[in-house]
């Protein structure tokens, strides 16, 4: 069997290892435009931050390992047409300029997503960066390292991390954001949280600046950035640039191959990772998910999924029955001090997905108040005022955080009610909760409204 | 509406606050032979480790607060005897040497527990002692201030408390264990990971010593302890000793009164925590209670327990049909930098309950291998053979370990199977987690062993 694999980073690098190790005989190729393969792109902040030294312990599986275990990797060759009629890839070499047809057996496609590029003026200039791949990591880190500012467009996921990257680095740093709050993936209320937070402990080292566009950046006379201008017309100095505005997923090529496309831009899967063409997959952030919650088409492209993914895709195409049935939507994002985690819906979403959400928030120590580290957690609770079903949860505040939402993804999971997860142990002890629990005081104040609104 | 209290460090004083909001021109009296009442009994361990200088630190409200909201509070005030046929209850004050009758319309029971004392001769020397009450923990601490030396027998939740408190405070510690594994409460080879990790971080502060029974102490000519015998002849010099060898629930005046007692050896109460006779309630650690998980009856004094069983009985007791079902056995106990967590039941007692339990062990990273913090987490998940229902699970290792243990209590609590619980949306960034998180490792493990056994 011949099994190539378009993409490699998290869903196709998975999807190869682990056919390989279902169909030892299964000849499988891999091309991808990228010079790397499997690789935490997540980690790129952090090796930009400098929590270690060498850009390749971001690597998972090197070229080699892959060659090693029987998996051929073309890098720099990038797959520009899909035949389905004759299974057949068009792919072009990017060093040698050349094309060639590959015949697949099963096809696997794993192209990923791409930053979204606003439209700026001088956008192109020198030390403006995207964060994507394993280059764009090591320019990042070069250049903050020769630098004293630095500038942030976009305050989602990776918008944050690099604020948290940048700051321990020791630059100044300008983080824009075209919402009036940042982090406009959680609600409001929680945003606006957030960003106090967030300036209660910038001491200085950190410039917030909300519902502002960047229109312009400009430049010294060696095509350098040195500053931005925003739609009303502030400008300010800065030694280098990142866009943080979000990614779209790469499905062209998947489309013009008659693939259908989902009401996400992402490729439409079903639970086997198959597209609707036969023998065609298509996983990780080019392909769209299923909300566990209410079975929507949703697109949250993030590594663990695309990791399960890869996995089912692989089982699949090897004859073995396996589902990926979808996501949570479950996510954190580490900012210096400050944890901000989510799962489910938020109020807006619900709201959105023809859900009549009701909420709960609280803000309370996370751990009994005469522990040396008690920091305070915000903690909101969603859910459905016609039935009482639990839709989502955020937290921000210390580590902590997370923990609460993770304690929330299993309840979403097997569809409890409000009532339901009011009954819920968690574990105590002074160094790890309060003798309620926030998320437990949350649950009561929800269930409470929930009541009243029957 | 007379309502009497009998007890108040956490039910008992959760069920009179309670009481007083919902029923303002209640009359309410707590008799305790305590000299405090409302404390955090769990933090005994952070204020003897100096955590907080104060230990009125621990008191969640003080008498004065109580008579402020019109709750009467007597301290050294010991029930006695309870007579349901007048709605009486005998109590004798500690201080004046007399006794009095008090009449009740609804009676509480939160006598609590009180340490069981081993067989050990010369048990009641000087810097002997036990931990459950506030002055307990201030000569504990005021005895380690001046002590070079501590010895610890048993190795349970305190012991394990204490160990670190001890040995935080500079002390030489020996642990003493009767089991053959310290923590005993976990499976075994849980138990055995927890004892080598204790000891590779030990660096010469303490020593644990297991299957050895503690059977005499010696003492100087001021009667206080100089040395510890065991039964194998051991020997040894200290300057104090805890014994922390469990608890039992205090109910002698209930079973005298013609309240039942359960299996368990706590008292029986249904979901409004009332006993089996009218008017009579009993909640927190004198209680016995539901595990969610079957059904059954089982007795895990917590003080996060306590405190839901104080709010529902209160609740009941004022005419509001308010229900505490039960509790999933979740726990947490740190002991220097090693956290322990379960949920549930274990191996072990999955086969005292009649279930055919099969489990997965995984040791992986709790967070991305590359992140500066990473630490190793060992997970046990435990699920039902026949019918895949996930039963519990246990945890060792870094802050991160008890987080695990909270995203699988939900599960329980929905009564999910182990092939539903892999599909779970765990949270992802590399600080928190690696891309696969190894609860869902061990899970996928177990799914596999399951489906074997099919």
């Amino acid at each position: 069997m011949k099994i190539v694999i378009l993409g490699a980073v998290a869903a196709g690098a998975k999807a190869a290892a682990k056919a390989k190790r279902l169909l030892p005989d299964a000849v499988i190729d891999i091309y991808t435009d990228d010079t790397h393969v499997s690789y935490s792109a997540c980690g790129l902040p952090y090796y930009i931050q400098g929590n270690f030294e060498d850009y390749r312990t971001l690597l998972v599986r090197s070229p080699e390992e892959f060659e090693a275990s029987g998996i051929h990797v073309h890098l720099k060759n990038k797959a520009i047409k899909i035949v389905p009629e004759t299974k057949q890839v068009l792919i072009q070499s990017l060093e040698e300029n050349r094309a060639f047809l590959v015949d697949y057996d099963k096809l696997v496609i794993a192209t990923g997503a791409r930053p979204i590029i606003p439209s700026i003026s001088n956008v192109n200039l020198r030390n403006v960066f995207t964060v994507r791949k394993i280059e764009d990591g090591i320019s990042i880190r070069e250049c903050a390292l020769k630098s004293k500012h630095a500038t942030i467009i976009g305050s989602g996921y990776i918008g944050l991390e690099l604020l948290e990257a940048f700051t321990e680095l020791g630059l100044k740093v300008t983080l824009v954001e075209y919402s009036p709050v940042i982090a406009p993936m959680f609600d409001e209320d929680i945003s606006q949280i957030i960003s106090q937070q967030l300036k209660s402990i910038s001491d200085g080292r950190f410039e917030i600046v909300t519902s502002e566009l960047v229109t312009e950046f400009f430049s010294n006379d060696k095509g350098e950035i040195i500053g931005v201008k925003t739609g009303t017309g502030k400008e300010f100095s800065t030694d280098m640039a990142v866009i943080c505005t979000g990614v779209l997923p790469n499905v062209e090529i998947a489309r013009e191959a008659g693939i259908a496309i989902g009401e996400t831009g992402a490729i439409k899967v079903n639970k086997h990772m198959q597209t609707n063409i036969e023998n065609i997959y298509a996983c990780g952030d080019c392909a769209e998910k299923t909300l566990l919650i209410n079975n929507s088409k949703v697109w949250v492209p993030l590594g663990s999924t695309a990791n399960k993914e890869g996995r089912v895709a692989a089982m699949h195409l090897a004859g073995f029955d396996e589902d990926f049935d979808g996501i949570l939507a479950s996510a954190v994002v580490r900012c210096l001090s400050l944890t901000m985690s989510m799962t489910g819906l938020t109020v807006k979403k619900a709201n959105l997905a023809g859900f009549n959400p009701i909420s709960a928030k609280v803000t309370k120590y996370d751990k009994v108040g005469y522990m040396p580290d008690v920091n305070n957690i915000t903690l909101k609770l969603v859910a459905d005022k016609t039935t009482g079903l639990l839709l989502g949860a955020q937290a921000v505040g210390s580590g902590d955080a997370d923990k609460r939402i993770n304690a929330l993804t299993a309840a979403l999971l097997g569809r409890l009610t409000i009532e339901q997860f009011t009954k819920n142990d968690l574990t105590y002890a002074p160094p790890f909760a309060p003798t309620i629990d926030p998320l437990l005081n949350a649950a009561q104040i929800l269930l409470k409204i929930y009541e009243e609104g029957l």
